[in-house]
């Protein structure tokens, strides 16, 4: 099989690398957890494909810098080339975009508003990007125009490891009924949320809470805070939710209960067409 | 040196082993992080003490049942004989409170309660007692009327260990004008606690924020959050914070700049007094 070029997203919890041929993926890998970003690292992730011809690389995630400053499109600064040191690699990466006031950041997530962009022409709205964190970006006339960034997944990734509530996050389960009580209990005293988590592990111990009891109401006491916070996104705008799995559809259904609709689209799907509008800016 | 008895706090994430003489402490020990209740655990924490004769231990946390409903005296159950299968030990535990609505409990803040009164006599008032948990107590009468349980240190310890926040948080630098200026946000807008979580990582990130900015900025934020939910048990009471070290003193430089003057009370020696409260409560 020949591959043209590689198309990377290097995220805090994983790195990912699609060998592609134009815009045809040949192979796919995955690595879930958190590398600390070196040249040895990157080579690894793609030494299967090396050879004497050098290798085009586009990237985004952690790799680059972040020189983008908004509002601007989402590629604004193209991809810088970086030199590895390897002749048989030619890396280029795309830079994020930042945001002055509020003091803001993005490396990876600009891929995927250009990826995004690219699939649906003339969009106008907000995108709701699900990952370790969860960003709102404001898109007007192909333009980044403002965005707010959230930790919730991270915390909710942390509670999960390092905490008590780890007995209760550790299944796949989840109760809609719970989800959305606890969904509207926030989004009303979204202040509470700390407290909030405590009275679940309460709940949970003494009057014998289901797993996906409590787990619903604290994905739903998360989400709701920080719908809570992110009215000025979501409110009375176009909106489509960039993720995949559970979080990404507990997202689309808090919003559907606030009677905000939004689309779902698949978070890989979304970030290789990112990088390929880069390669294909790249190439011509 | 003959010991009477052994005071013991068995918590989420540390352990601790008071050997007793009458009021004195012989020796003590500690065990820093998270051990799963079992009775050889128990054994070995104590084993140097051990010998033919039966040796009572009192011990509070999460041994015990949590069989004490508020409004009550915070040691109204005393403490439950239980059997370990070991002639050499009497083991007496000290049962947790339970609230019924709000949902809450805990399991070792009440023998610190008990502990607060005995050095305080005919005390009303609320004790914010810091700790894994962040617990507010109303004590009036000498009875726990109601409290609630905030979960911050449990997600302090999280993002320190889990995420992208670590390189802030690995370090004990912390900058007051940054903690006051976080924590009077915090106040203002507590809903957007996960935001301004990515926010400062963003600003240590492009701005140069130091260690003790940032750090600053993380504890007064999510302490700022918990203050603004918590305004009913602090506002306008007789108020004392039980803890040690940076996070108690944060506490009560928070509740000082909301006009809300705190004693600091240490912990291991009110936690150390509520188990003896309970231990002559045994031997007369």
């Amino acid at each position: 099989m020949t591959v043209d070029w590689i198309a990377l997203d290097w995220a805090a919890d994983r790195q990912r690398v699609w060998a592609m041929q134009g815009g045809d993926v040949v192979s796919e890998t995955a690595h879930e957890g958190g590398l600390t970003v070196t040249p040895q690292g990157l080579i690894s992730l793609i030494s299967y494909w090396l050879s004497d011809k050098p290798l085009p690389i586009i990237a985004c995630g952690l790799l680059g810098p972040v020189s983008g400053t908004i509002p601007c499109a989402p590629l604004a600064d193209g991809a810088w080339s970086m030199d590895l040191g390897d002749p048989r690699v030619h890396l280029h990466v795309i830079p994020g975009l930042k945001q002055k006031t509020p003091v803001d950041m993005m490396q990876g997530d600009e891929t995927r508003v250009a990826g995004f962009l690219a699939l649906n022409k003339d969009w106008d709205g907000v995108l709701c990007l699900v990952g370790s964190e969860t960003r709102w970006v404001h898109v007007s006339a192909g333009e980044v125009v403002s965005f707010q960034t959230f930790m919730t997944g991270a915390v909710l990734g942390a509670l999960a490891a390092q905490t008590g509530l780890h007995q209760w996050l550790n299944s796949p389960d989840l109760e809609v009924a719970a989800f959305d009580a606890a969904l509207s209990d926030a989004m009303a005293k979204p202040e509470r949320v700390l407290a909030r988590l405590y009275s679940i592990h309460a709940e949970g111990v003494l009057d014998g809470l289901s797993q996906g009891q409590a787990r619903g109401r604290i994905l739903g006491g998360l989400i709701g805070a920080e719908l809570a916070a992110a009215r000025p996104f979501w409110l009375g705008q176009q909106l489509a939710v960039i993720g995949q799995g559970a979080m990404a559809q507990a997202y689309v259904d808090a919003l559907a209960a606030q009677g905000a609709p939004a689309t779902l689209a698949d978070e890989p799907r979304i970030t290789r067409q990112g990088l390929q509008v880069a390669w294909r800016a790249l190439s011509t």
